[in-house]
């Protein structure tokens, strides 16, 4: 049997491939055949190896895995900026739960376009979602070739999609049904938080969940707020009222984990619990800074999240990752808590794990599926390089991503989108706003 | 006598001068005549009073003054990434001691002008910068017309640039007598700190600032180990060493003050003392959160600032506004704290004023300096736009500037940097990089 041939190679100035060995290349590449990664190694021998792939190289390039955003609501990005710098309540009640209100499938396909199309140019390849209409959510995912895992947001009220909260069950099962065995997409069974999914349902669905071999993906412990009514309910803490349900597993994303004890820490530890990191969205809704340093001690798997676009203000990992780093070493008083390496790892091989994806992505390794970046180095905010890791982590942002390719389709290159119509988007955005703007001020 | 002539039109989707009646003007833009800002108006009547001036039209644009960077170490470019996430003293002396000894008047030039490609490319049109070799800084930024306050940073141990201890003094008056009425350059007097300033030059330094009518620049409160120092070696905290001494006045740029007590902010606030808030750095290094909230409610001018690039690792002002927002609504539990408007307004007409030159620059309004960018509004992360504020802080990056205009020069056009060669600049910067690679590893 012949080897097989490659149909891209991408080199550059580094390849940072994200392995076990923390490999640094200098002046090498990847192949890229169909899919997947065929090698990665420097420029000479990948040329040698591949003569007939088409070569685009960058000689300032960085080569790594693309970012894998571990929790969003893409398509909150119509609602971005919309209201900010209110108490929670207010912001719920005067805007969020309006809007959300009157969104459709069409809304919400427009409005994952809209923040996929800032994800690709961000160096996002993967995005974990929750949100209303995830059949559109997915639909948009697949349209723009981004790989995405996508969860219908299940509660015990009605949803403006599935109507009477007893239908969530039946829509999610249709979610399973319709994207089965898709390339890039994966279902998800996503209860919203254990202060709005009783008991019941939590439990309901984690039978769904291990039915199907499926993520479990939930808000918890992300705020003082969420714990006292579970408390106050309960009689437990969020944590302790899903272990007293049997539900905490290895397939449980646990989304934002602010209000941890070290018992809930080594208990996740303990049932394999993989958690979603979103630094800025606590910072911004002043619910607080995640014990990330505590967690990977325990050896927990951290992943990155942008949280929704309304509560950030955007869904740039390089961003999130910046801010990860930083703001850990603040709440452990030590600069060297939370390095750019365990940062950029966590936005990448962890954040794979995180999806029980890191066979796939999440790393450059030969086998794995294609989704990989190119950061443009030739920058005065990236000059000089003494460590690529530290720039990636502490300089860089979204912007100076070149290129990315998500299971071997070259999805942006030299930063023009060639799987999305990005102006029909842009337009189609500003118009949905601009409606939005008039449902708020009651007109 | 005749209205003054334009000489080039900014005109834009929105203007947001910035200016005490909160304006924001749909479809307007700004008139530039030589270094003046002429008028502020709609882009119909600025065409009509103006039909010879150049016009400079982006349709999805925003005009809003430049950023005023507080607080820098501009030429600490060359040093950044060159060693992250390691013990204060251990980065200090393994690291940034032995490559700043080897400094020259020429490296911190190169290093200038690298970080000086940054800002302005960031949108930065005014910075504050303290080191070494500081009429080296300013010759980089009179060259590339920015705007910049300089000063040597004067201790009370040998300096690579003037040598004893001694000769700081001369070497700062030399300084005063070089630049003085320059347009974009203003001579300040820099003592380190209250831990590297015996009380002798302390005094001295601010009776030659009282004589020059300069800023007096110092790093104050900065974190637990400098007010430990100061405790131990002077009975008291560096605020109170500093009124003991007779030096607080509203001549006074303390830069940082993480650690305040209300005392001491009421103290500030009585003197008049000016605070730069460099909320990324002092994360970075453990350092902590400045009070902001309460420096401003006690009516503290405070304006923002990156430090230096060996510590943040960006000069990227946008930045440090979504840093500082997001921060001060943890630090308060509060997500009311630091709003959209009062961090945009600290990067801008606070940074201002923090630097006394508040009739100059800060905002658009007629009889200032023309000193103004012009932020991309057609990009997915701007799009929709509720508040085009809530974006700049929240969602903008510095990439998003277009063009930059520094004193009626238009000194970045289509992202392209016009006073500054950037190819040989960044040629230059890899090439020193390379031989403070070899200083570090003793070779």
């Amino acid at each position: 049997m012949s080897a097989p041939t490659a149909d891209l190679l991408l080199t550059g100035r580094f390849v940072l491939p994200m392995d076990t060995k923390k490999t640094v290349i200098k002046d090498g590449g990847a192949a890229i055949g169909g899919d997947t990664l065929l090698a990665v190694d420097t420029t000479a021998e990948l040329l040698r190896r591949y003569p007939q792939a088409e070569v685009l190289h960058e000689p300032h390039g960085l080569i790594m895995p693309g970012l894998v955003n571990v929790h969003t609501h893409a398509a909150m990005a119509l609602f971005r900026g919309l209201a900010d710098d209110l108490p929670l309540m207010q912001w719920l009640q005067d805007y969020i739960f309006p809007v959300e209100a009157s969104l459709t499938g069409e809304l919400v396909y427009q409005g994952s376009l809209l923040s996929i199309c800032e994800m690709i140019r961000s160096g996002t390849t993967s995005f974990c979602d929750m949100y209303l209409f995830a059949d559109e959510v997915a639909q948009a995912a697949a349209k723009a070739g981004i790989r995405a895992w996508v969860g219908e947001v299940l509660y015990d009220f009605p949803s403006p999609n599935y109507g009477e909260s007893a239908n969530g069950l039946a829509c999610t099962k249709d979610l399973f049904a319709r994207w089965r065995n898709h390339p890039l997409i994966t279902v998800t069974v996503d209860p919203h938080a254990v202060y709005t999914c009783s008991p019941d349902l939590l439990t309901e669905l984690g039978g769904m969940a291990r039915d199907e071999g499926a993520l479990y993906v939930i808000h918890l412990a992300e705020n003082a707020e969420e714990v006292r009514i579970c408390r106050e309910r309960y009689g437990c803490t969020p944590v302790e009222h899903l272990e007293a349900l049997g539900l905490l597993g290895p397939h449980v994303v646990a989304d934002h984990c602010v209000m941890l004890t070290a018992t809930e820490i080594a208990l996740l530890a303990e049932r394999g619990v993989k958690v979603a990191h979103c630094p800025e969205s606590n910072l911004k809704l002043a619910s607080g800074i995640a014990p990330v340093a505590e967690m990977l001690a325990a050896g927990i798997t951290v992943g990155i999240g942008t949280d929704g676009s309304a509560s950030n203000n955007d869904v740039d990992m390089f961003g999130e990752m910046n801010t990860a780093a930083k703001i850990q070493k603040f709440r452990c008083m030590d600069p060297t808590a939370m390095s750019a390496d365990l940062t950029l790892t966590a936005a990448t091989s962890g954040g794979a794990k995180v999806l029980g994806a890191e066979a796939c992505i999440g790393s450059l390794e030969p086998g794995k599926k294609a989704d990989c970046i190119v950061v443009d180095f030739d920058q005065p905010h990236l000059t000089p390089v003494y460590h690529p890791i530290s720039h990636l982590v502490y300089a860089a942002r979204g912007a100076d991503v070149l290129h990315s390719v998500i299971n071997g389709q070259v999805v942006m290159r030299n930063r023009e989108l060639l799987t999305i119509d990005e102006k029909a988007v842009l337009a189609h955005a500003a118009e949905i706003g601009a409606r939005f703007r008039r449902l708020c001020n009651g007109g």
